[in-house]
């Protein structure tokens, strides 16, 4: 990338009593608030893979690929603190677009107080490709781990679940302030963010916390936009693998498989549970959508009133480390 | 990537008492010690832009990527607490090829305690691409800066320069040990590794300190692999710009700009300087190559005694941000 790009870079990133170090020294220097501990995630989305550079702006391309990686760090219940960006472009995308690309990311940053402290750019002979860590800090104990449900926990949702592919996958709010709240003033047993569908995501909790989940598949809360894809295609592609499932609408598979929802999962116990529904704190709604168990895997009541195994469908592109 | 992959993964990334949870929840907890700062870099490379894998082994190619991180913490005089890998494989590239560049990885990583606390693995259209978020801690105000030199200060090298193509660029050992002695029993004004060229990397630590450099081109320590250079090839490419310079021989213009040798360029005060080259502390000589100056720029004295400017010459493969 051409030095002009890279020193407009710089005039965009606003510096931050946290990063009192930030880009153009062999490292930055992050100050995390003092018997904190960091926590650190990474993720990166390729076009083609994780999206279609052709059919998305280049400002929702970065806040994407900032936008997931402030999801993980809400399921962990931590405050945003810094981030790292490195990106890969194509030969053929300019410094408009490359600006654009930063812009999406820097407005979300910003929305967020997550400081760049520091990344990379470089043109290749490849996809454009967007690589971020993002460090945020929790109090010793406090983190929202994926292994602390117990049988009897409640599975509680935020927000709606299923049909993001119809634009909530480049525009979604991660639940940083949702999180905060409930780190504050909630017991979480466990939780996780929803990235790869309900089904999948849910069994991996259940999986890390030596349990499994009874799924109220009825009281999913289906989006608009699972209900227009139901309505545009009334057969889902996994309907046959539910068949034994009268409540397993064609809405209600989407919300359950669908992915990139990126709300949190959450356990807890069944009187914080009462707790939350009643209270509703968040600025999204807040769902009880199971029960955990002591028997592993995902469970639902068929058709006929009995407990039977439910197909832990999701979406997969890629497998985390 | 397949389940196999991500498991034996798992199996090889040791446990450590600074990172209390590793990968497989949504974020690591990295724990680094009361009152110290967290220093945090992210270099990426990529196959045909920094490697060519076809001449390379996969253990090779996974050291280095962890290895120019290090040397980044080094330059900064941290001590490294963990890393964050995320890979990008090519299609043809198999879990044989994929293990092996991690072997080469963590080898590098267990040397210098260096723990693995998350990451992500992907296959895609385009060439190997390793990213790497390393962090580290050192105690506040004992960071090594680039912008604390001041006139008068002697510019110091650690070991030997130039030729790293023919092998040095691949099997370098970072300078950690040495930086750790540094930062507990030394006043060092400003550091940064040498990653392209002495020219250019001494021209940015002039330019962040607000200083010039006069160098001594006769001082370099010119490595067997320049002067084998120096060899096989007598008239060097940059020779042209040094002709008024007759200390510029092919052999030290190798030293002066030739890329990837991550050896920690040093500035200190001339009391200092007198002390560490009697001393000479560390496992690589350190040697006294220049002396700060106020006049912006690299300068050298020219065939009839005059300083004279410098031309800024090193390896330019991609821009940091």
């Amino acid at each position: 990338m051409e030095l002009e790009f890279i020193d407009w870079l710089r005039g965009e990133i606003r510096s931050s009593s946290q990063v009192p170090l930030g880009p153009g020294d062999d490292a930055a220097l992050i100050q995390f608030t003092p018997g904190h501990q960091c926590v650190a995630t990474v993720d990166t989305i390729i076009d083609q893979v994780d999206f279609l550079s052709a059919e998305t702006s280049p400002a929702s391309i970065g806040r994407k690929a900032l936008a997931i990686n402030l999801s993980d760090l809400a399921a962990m219940g931590a405050k945003p603190v810094a981030a790292l960006v490195s990106i890969a472009f194509a030969r053929n995308q300019d410094i408009t677009f490359a600006k654009e690309v930063y812009r999406g990311l820097l407005t979300l940053a910003k929305d967020f107080n997550c400081s760049i402290a520091g990344g990379d750019t470089t043109v290749y002979d490849g996809p454009l490709s967007i690589n971020i860590t993002c460090l945020g800090e929790v109090l010793p104990g406090k983190a929202f781990l994926r292994s602390g449900a117990k049988p009897g926990d409640a599975l509680l949702v935020t927000g709606q679940l299923g049909g993001s592919i119809l634009g909530h996958h480049l525009h979604f709010t991660p639940r940083i302030t949702e999180a905060q709240w409930l780190s504050q003033h909630a017991q979480i047993s466990a939780a996780m963010d929803l990235s790869d569908g309900l089904g999948l995501d849910a069994s991996r909790l259940a999986k890390e916390s030596n349990c499994g989940i009874i799924i109220d598949l009825a009281a999913l809360p289906v989006s608009a936009a699972a209900k227009k894809l139901a309505t545009q295609s009334p057969t889902h592609k996994h309907a046959t693998a539910f068949t034994q499932f009268s409540t397993a609408t064609t809405e209600r598979l989407h919300a359950f498989s669908d992915g990139e929802d990126f709300e949190l999962l959450l356990a807890v116990s069944p009187p914080e549970a009462d707790r939350l529904l009643s209270l509703q704190p968040l600025s999204v709604p807040l769902t009880r959508i199971g029960t955990f168990c002591a028997q592993p895997g995902l469970w639902a009541t068929d058709s006929a009133g009995n407990l039977r195994s439910l197909p832990a469908k999701g979406y997969v592109h890629g497998e985390n480390a």
